[in-house]
């Protein structure tokens, strides 16, 4: 695909459609929104635009597809697969300014937003009402649930409650030829038509751009446990966590550390004490929530002895609020804390969870192979594995060169446990070259025609998911 | 799109692809095939054929896809929009033969299915296991997963638990031109690509085939509370029902039937009886689940002083196992009932569900202004109301013609409140002519064009969803 650049005829068109002051080309502009947390990457933009209602997407994007001028949607730039880089130069799209909560609807359970809501800010706000929008991804307090939506994100919660899709009724969309629509109905039961909501959820920005979305909210759980248990050895930890679901318990979190994840985690944050003893190489951290604590502790005891079989070290239950602040602030640190301390890749490995052992061991074996070190966390309860590959002392030809061999075999490992590339970071601009490993050709012929049916001149998000 | 007809050189075709047994040409074969449980529609196939692989279906589409010969896919026959019916004539594909359970996976909480395992007996071979497939169409005892998959099935469940889509992973299908695909992966989370799996589901046969299913399963709750609320207006018990969720309470079940469903169906399962007091115009159905009988009977009083704040009658509890079954029993049976006392047409209504009082007031008010009686049940916490319109004593020529300006100032109501047409049962034959009721223009054409993309020849269940 060839496209155009900008001119400044262009530029003065979309000062007429957004006004002058949200239409953005200067140096440090461009270079503010040239990277995203997905490792060190960095493509400029030749212009950043703020738009603030659905009538100027749709004259913007008109505009682009008249032109061929790439767009590229962005949220709050969390993102960790590359899906808000603008790699082929062109307008970002910043959705900064789609801020408002317009309706949390008590009678219906139901809240109408605008993409840029920060997930927390949004979660905060029906809280206050007793409510609930569980999705709450380990950047919760910057995210944009615009972004959430377009990955599909997940978080601690999933494992109980689902991740974002789960919590979509309906959507406002702005297809890339400018026209504005609606893809569902703000029900809980739809079996009308094609599920167009689900096909825009996890679509990256490449099939249009999001300018509302219905949420279903649900009841608010009163009260939580949190229990950290140490483990001698990462594959126990693994394996003891299938058996909690199969005694009839979903904990409300249940999340993996190997040692190096909290270690280097506890050095990040700086102001969190735990004393970890030598021998142990894994933790589990484990949340129930619910309104009746009996109930819950009834769980935890049971839980308590489905560790102790699986020879834990150590169970932990925080007494305070403060202590459940902490071991969470612990988990959601982790990414952070490897990203300070190496260049690292990410990759967002899932299988059915009770595979993941056996993940675990293809992970440090495959490493072996290709001689990077790792450190693995994630959401053990979807059997959901951040594998971090450290860069550490590998020269930089292996690491560009090599490694994309060792984590294509990785991804066969995911695709042969009956799992998957991503959990819930996306596909984006690093993963793409791997997509083969998931689908078939035909899939991706389908997929690839659906992309180009909704945008036919290739201007939303190009370069993202496909080869 | 011209269809061409079934040959002597096609059906030999066919015979070599299943065996000559599995191909039918028969009179009382074709009339079996010719209808499902929507009202008193017929169109007879040219053919039934019952493959019982995935690689017979694939040559049966390729063959078909060739010749320009309409392939209708069909379940148990249960549906209710008319979706298997054979309207171009053509070939019925029946899926009968694809009954097995291929796994229960107890470590992953999942199983693969085939689409033509019956609902309850995939149900019962999971309780068997303490584990749980919630989704619970009425016609449970006969229907096929895979017509629920075709048309994103409910049932009462649903309000807790959630519709058929939420419980499906993984997909293999046979798409119209006779390639086979995943859709996904088995695993609970997945950003992985497009959601080609939830294209699929609710597409009513009109995309593919699907040949195999990997569904997640739950545990297993071990204890009920049953209560039936009755209420002097319907108006009343309506409102009712966004209070107890309101309240932090999600019931498994919350079932509304006017007087009439209740009457009708207690003379028609004729081993019931049950003293409906004079005055009674509604009753809700009320279900709680869990393991902890204490907090659902606190959660049973907490619902009970809702009741009682919103005018209720009569709280009756169910005792014993079989009152239980009794009373689901009554409320599975309203279909059967209404269907065998008029001919009637049942539209499947579905707005946020604070708004049923709403819905219900105008259905009331269009009814008497096109002269029909309706006799409305349904999924109340799903908002989800069944209107059963009765013809009574509706002239033909009103029934045929002016009867569907109605529906259409009914769906229009629907639309306006946040909701649309159809909320389980699909649209198929019978709605399709409301589908722009539900959808604007550009939703309807970007859906026809996914159709044409996946079955260039129309071949798929062709004249259904869309006009």
């Amino acid at each position: 695909m060839v496209y155009n650049k900008i001119t400044s005829s262009v530029i003065s068109k979309l000062k007429t459609i957004v006004g002058d002051k949200y239409v953005f080309t200067s140096a440090d502009t461009l270079e503010n929104y040239s990277h995203d947390e997905t490792e060190d990457l960095r493509y400029l933009p030749e212009l950043v635009i703020k738009p603030r209602s659905t009538s100027e997407i749709s004259e913007i994007l008109k505009l682009c597809n008249a032109e061929k001028i790439p767009v590229t949607p962005r949220g709050a730039g969390t993102g960790l697969s590359g899906a808000a880089l603008p790699v082929y130069g062109g307008i970002v799209l910043a959705m900064e300014r789609f801020n408002r909560i317009l309706q949390i609807d008590e009678r219906n359970l139901q809240a109408t937003v605008e993409p840029g809501v920060i997930n927390e800010v949004f979660q905060n706000a029906v809280k206050e009402k007793g409510l609930f929008y569980p999705p709450d991804p380990a950047s919760k307090g910057s995210c944009f649930l615009g972004g959430n939506l377009a990955l599909s994100s997940g978080g601690p919660k999933a494992v109980k409650y689902g991740v974002t899709k789960e919590y979509v009724l309906n959507l406002e969309v702005v297809l890339p030829t400018g026209e504005i629509i609606w893809t569902g109905a703000n029900v809980l039961k739809n079996s009308t038509g094609y599920n167009l909501t689900q096909l825009m959820v996890g679509s990256e920005g490449t099939l249009g751009v999001i300018t509302k979305i219905i949420f279903k909210l649900i009841p608010l759980p009163e009260k939580t446990i949190v229990m950290l248990v140490s483990f001698p050895s990462p594959e126990k930890a693994c394996e003891s966590v299938p058996a909690v679901f199969r005694a009839g318990i979903t904990p409300s979190g249940m999340e993996f550390m190997e040692r190096d994840a909290i270690d280097w985690t506890i050095k990040y944050v700086d102001d969190i004490s735990l004393l970890i003893e030598p021998h142990v190489r894994a933790h589990l951290l484990i949340e129930l929530d619910g309104n009746d604590l009996d109930v819950m502790m009834r769980d935890a005891e049971k839980i308590s002895a489905i560790m102790t079989q699986h020879e834990c070290s150590d169970i932990l239950f925080a007494d305070t609020e403060e202590q459940k602040q902490n071991l969470w602030k612990l988990r959601r640190k982790v990414g952070e804390a490897v990203k300070s301390n190496s260049i690292y890749k990410e990759e967002d490995t899932v299988v059915p969870r009770a595979e993941l052992p056996a993940l675990l061991t293809g992970v440090k074996k495959i490493g072996k192979k290709y001689g990077f070190k790792s450190v693995c966390y994630g959401h053990a309860g979807d059997g959901n594995l951040h594998v971090n590959i450290i860069k550490d002392t590998m020269s930089d030809d292996k690491w560009n060169n090599d490694l994309t061999k060792g984590i294509r075999e990785l991804f066969e490992l995911c695709v042969k446990l009956g799992g998957t590339i991503s959990g819930e970071h996306g596909i984006g601009w690093v993963q793409k070259n791997y997509m083969d490993v998931a689908f078939d050709p035909k899939s991706i012929e389908l997929q690839k025609a659906i992309k180009n049916l909704f945008d036919p001149n290739a201007i939303m998000n190009p370069g993202k998911m496909f080869v």
